[in-house]
């Protein structure tokens, strides 16, 4: 990236569980960055953050926050977004939303790279990152997609408490402590922070992610239905999901059972994911070889094993999908879209 | 149960985790005991159980242990029920066996009371005991199978780790404690026992249980394949089971898609549900209300909710279905057999 544009570069939600993942690639990846201007609620204000050797302070965002910017990665809330991506895209920056505020909007274009990078470039100022469960799920699938077609997804989610920010894990880790000292978990953030009741999360498994919908679905899994259409850009596939909160820290894993439109060869699928650019194929049950999210932790990639043909329909299979939440899930395909930006640029 | 007949009971495994459940189930119960045996491999003999406030001193199971028995609850692993049984058998009697030794043999009744108690007059001799995670689906979808029929059912499992017996409970409770310590986890026993390569299941999902196939399924995907259409006397019905140990102690938890062969109001279904013996429905969204493990441990029923119209098959339900494994999954489930064989002597 020698002799590259340099961009101005906000991180808005810089404190958060997400934000800190994005500086942390932004500097991994020795983006080429002239200015990082990290961005908070008033509250976080004045936390320093180092990047690259050096220390930049949090200041508060404010609709005046985006003058220069040129590359502005939202997370910090879909309000947030809503009340500020237009300012910043007003002042010229190209927003990258890691919120559900613009997903589903036409005109914005929700990008998975491996998937629909073609799509970066239709933007009109925002471009919206899709959920962390849809992510790793339509990236695996798109080499299936391309070659035989899908006609329908069943899909149940192994997801980390990491997906609901910093306080969930802590929350996590200190009910998981009382439980094992034999005190009451105390529950007092998940499911949903902003809804009354609460459920121990340690030790247990929580079928509710997000608020639940009057079709019985809860919003989670209505984005995994409705932005997998979006982003592989096939209404007719039929999509069902249940989504689970597990005690897990980091890494979503997801049981999927996907229906394919034309016969296929197991060998050929596993070669099509082994060789699909982000996918790593961990699938050697001889060996007790499949991924594992305490494996994907950490990891830029997604895995897929216990790949398999449905016994039931030759033409359905099934297999088990793991990956960072944080990282594919959010913050590195993020920096995907911006680093997409910046090469093309 | 005033002048009923006095049974002398055997419990073979009454030291594991499974059988000490079922003798506080013959306590709780009143069980209509003369004589209580109980049985153990040579290294638990003489441990002393507490029973109706006098002890009862474990025994080394022979196959000699069973004169006079008149019914013998096995849980004690395959190996043990196929010495064992047939001599239990021969000495008179009936044997309810918790492991998968007999299960698929075609001259062997395999119940759930819910949905085959007839069967239990056909055994010759021995009854099996299906599978905990295909016991809570089955009683389940029951009654949605005589109301609907049912095609197709694809199932994803939260299972527990006390599924796999007394020991990957220590090893997750000790795993949990060494992670939470900033230590490694040391993994030992899961995913299974006998087999080389282990995995941490503390904050971990593990996509194994028991061994794999050839077909890339594993042994416990297969049995809740091949038990539901034995259970409900259907091979039409089509099954595909992805099972997943997760981090909990007692409850499994279990995604299930559904299609039903007739239309269906959900309202009547989630009626039929709550009418349904041995079913709890625990199905109101708006209070957030949805079956857990933590509420399911300790329990004898099994408990459905989320339950819903699929989006894209009208035909299809998705349900979330949640059972005390070691009790309506293994320990009362037998002892529910054997009380349906007291009443009919």
């Amino acid at each position: 990236m020698s002799n590259q544009k340099l961009f101005n570069i906000a991180v808005v939600g810089a404190t958060g569980a997400v934000g800190e993942q994005i500086i942390r690639l932004l500097e991994q990846r020795n983006f080429p960055i002239k200015e990082l201007k990290l961005l908070s609620s008033a509250r976080s204000a004045g936390v320093k953050i180092p990047f690259k050797g050096q220390e930049v302070t949090v200041q508060e965002a404010t609709p005046d926050s985006f003058e220069g910017v040129d590359i502005a990665l939202f997370s910090a809330g879909g309000d947030v977004t809503k009340a500020l991506a237009p300012h910043a895209v007003n002042a010229g920056a190209i927003c990258i939303d890691n919120t559900s505020a613009y997903r589903m909007d036409p005109d914005t274009p929700l990008v998975v790279p491996e998937v629909n990078v073609d799509k970066i470039n239709e933007h009109k100022g925002i471009i919206a990152n899709p959920n962390c469960s849809t992510i790793q799920m339509v990236a695996t699938l798109k080499p299936l997609y391309d070659r035989y077609g899908i006609s329908r997804i069943i899909v149940s989610t192994y997801q980390a408490v990491s997906g609901a920010g910093a306080k969930a894990i802590h929350e996590m880790l200190r009910q998981s402590k009382e439980v094992l000292a034999g005190n009451d978990a105390n529950p007092d953030i998940l499911p949903v922070g902003s809804l009354p009741v609460k459920h121990q999360i340690a030790f247990n498994a929580i079928p509710q992610i997000d608020k639940f919908l009057d079709n019985g679905f809860t919003n989670e899994e209505m984005k995994m239905i409705l932005e997998t259409k979006k982003i592989m850009g096939d209404e007719s596939i039929e999509v069902t999901a249940t989504c689970v909160r597990i005690p897990v820290v980091y890494g979503h894993s997801e049981s999927v059972y996907v229906e394919l439109k034309e016969d296929f060869d197991v060998e050929e699928v596993k070669t099509l994911l082994a060789d699909a650019p982000g996918i790593v194929l961990v699938d050697n049950p001889a060996e007790q070889q499949y991924p594992l999210a305490t494996d994907a932790a950490g990891k830029l990639e997604t895995f897929v094993g216990r790949v398999r043909r449905d016994l039931s329909n030759p033409k359905a299979l099934n297999m088990w999908i793991v990956s960072d939440n944080l990282l594919k899930g959010a913050a590195w395909n993020a920096v995907q879209i911006a680093e997409y930006i910046a090469i093309e640029q």
